[in-house]
């Protein structure tokens, strides 16, 4: 069920079999299958999924190439609480791990919060990443287009920028390698540093010979209308006519409760076996947070193999036969 | 483009990037990715995936949990079709390895048929498994239960089975283990040998003290109507009433045509590496014919890491913009 303050009371003293942090594709798919195998489940979800912002997911087996990323977050909330989920809104500030279990403090409200402190005996990092988006005086106006056709994945959406005359946004020298995968899609490139990093010879040159255009003057704002964006006004006045744009300038991870477990990473991204545990043992992670690719159905995949693992986990520990209690 | 024996010539010359071998699933799938990646594709189906079988796709995020499998799969065929993807009803009858590319003959109808050869310079194994089910002098009869509350997959319908009286009907020794698992979700087991193997003596002691019945004698039928199977009627007249069945007799692999390519396995299994990439460097494995998990979510997660890692590999080979005759 949704908890809330209200009803809080009614599973506080309860221990699950696992709690799942973030409530996105990964989190929502690990807690469908864990509520299949008859476990107990409590998916913590702080909102809004990177899904969340994606007006249109193009490559997701099953969906209509229209379909919201969040009409699919809404029916896997909806699947995962028939099951007899448990969900709440709320944020993880810390984990202590007490052996057979983890303690596991949330905030609950961002006014007039309150604390509470659940325990699981296996723990899911679902809490994925968020794209940094290039910072501008009005934050507005980038929302205004993210997620339309200013897009934050090459992966997800190259295929919307095929031969359309493209800005790629990079904060950094290797953030704007991104342009020449994109070469695969489209030959009409410009790269807009806004000034934020120098631009070594090599790149230069390697632009010059792909025929992309180099803008290093700070943005003022994006052009257009009706989510639609039609190009940038830079700092100096000009205006430079674009049909889409990629934004390539790192992601923030959400995972600071995992920082004291020192699980083992790859770059920023965690380490995970075939069956999405990590090096800590009870500790499992899926989509986003983990090596391999930033993808929906990569993501409910991943759930799907944590959650087996588990059950086959407990299964031993148990012997085979579900606590009568269940 | 649906591809006939009518229109087969305005293709047949044509060079694709990836023959993709099965339309399930994880064929449909890796064909979504592949055409948004601007790579071109034929998929080769003989039809009635694994998934076509399935009532109710009970765990797949995203879709209602009554979903028919077979509506993922029009549905997926028809984002496919709709990203310029050609599919054909055919059977591989056999591939030769060229070096550059796979010559691929197909059989096209099943009377009067053709024959055609395609090329191609990657090759996606996706035709999967099938399940092999008891044999009864009337198949008619088990056909009308199976896939409705006569399943074939524990980690799929362990829930649908939750404290019911289930039949296992096994042909196996090793395939009777799943009696083991099982009794996670329900004690009231009866285990089926229809005098098909013998039972060792180590297994009868274990059915004993999990208080779950043995019944060797062979079935004559499944009871039951309007597809809700309600027991079975043994050789000898005897009647055993149940809620629920599952098969464990093992599966069948569709993969013939890769026989003559020694790819490494694991039991039956194709072994592949984290973007699915057999040991043949231009042949991959996606779906229920590699090791892991045989779950539709997985299948569809293998075809973006299988179409991805082929794209990075072309795109290499190519030099980072596509060729001009795209």
């Amino acid at each position: 069920m949704k908890l809330t303050k209200q009803n809080l009371s009614e599973r506080a003293a309860n221990d699950y079999d696992v709690i799942v942090v973030g409530g996105g594709a990964g989190g929502l798919s690990v807690g469908i299958y864990l509520q299949r195998y008859l476990l107990s489940s409590l998916i913590i979800d702080k909102g809004k999924a990177r899904s969340f912002w994606m007006q249109e997911l193009h490559n997701y087996l099953g969906l209509p190439p229209d379909t919201p990323g969040r009409s699919l977050l809404r029916q896997g909330k909806e699947h995962y609480l028939s099951l007899g989920g448990d969900i709440l809104d709320g944020f993880v500030e810390d984990i202590v791990d007490e052996g057979e279990t983890f303690a596991i403090r949330v905030k609950i409200g961002r006014h007039d919060s309150i604390y509470q402190t659940f325990r699981s005996k296996y723990l899911v990092a679902a809490s994925g990443i968020i794209d940094y988006l290039p910072e501008l005086d009005n934050m507005r106006n980038v929302y205004d287009y993210a997620g339309y056709n200013l897009h934050v994945c090459l992966i997800c959406d190259g295929y919307e920028m095929a031969d359309k005359k493209v800005g790629v946004f990079a904060n950094s020298l290797s953030n704007a390698e991104v342009v020449f995968p994109l070469g695969w899609f489209t030959p009409y490139i410009t790269l807009f540093t806004q000034g934020l990093f120098e631009v070594a010879d090599e790149l230069r040159q390697k632009l010059q010979e792909n025929g992309y255009q180099l803008v290093e003057t700070p943005i003022k704002q994006f052009l257009g209308e009706d989510h639609q964006m039609s190009g940038v006004e830079l700092e100096d006045g000009r205006v430079i006519g674009l049909d889409a744009g990629l934004i390539s300038m790192g992601s923030k991870y959400h995972a600071n409760y995992l920082e004291k477990f020192n699980l083992e990473k790859q770059g920023g991204n965690l380490i995970t076996d075939q069956m999405a545990r990590t090096s800590h043992p009870r500790i499992f992670a899926i989509g986003d947070l983990k090596v391999g690719l930033n993808q929906v159905v990569v993501a409910a995949a991943d759930g799907a193999l944590a959650a087996t693992q588990i059950w086959r986990d407990l299964r031993r520990a148990l012997g085979a036969k579900r606590p009568v209690q269940k």
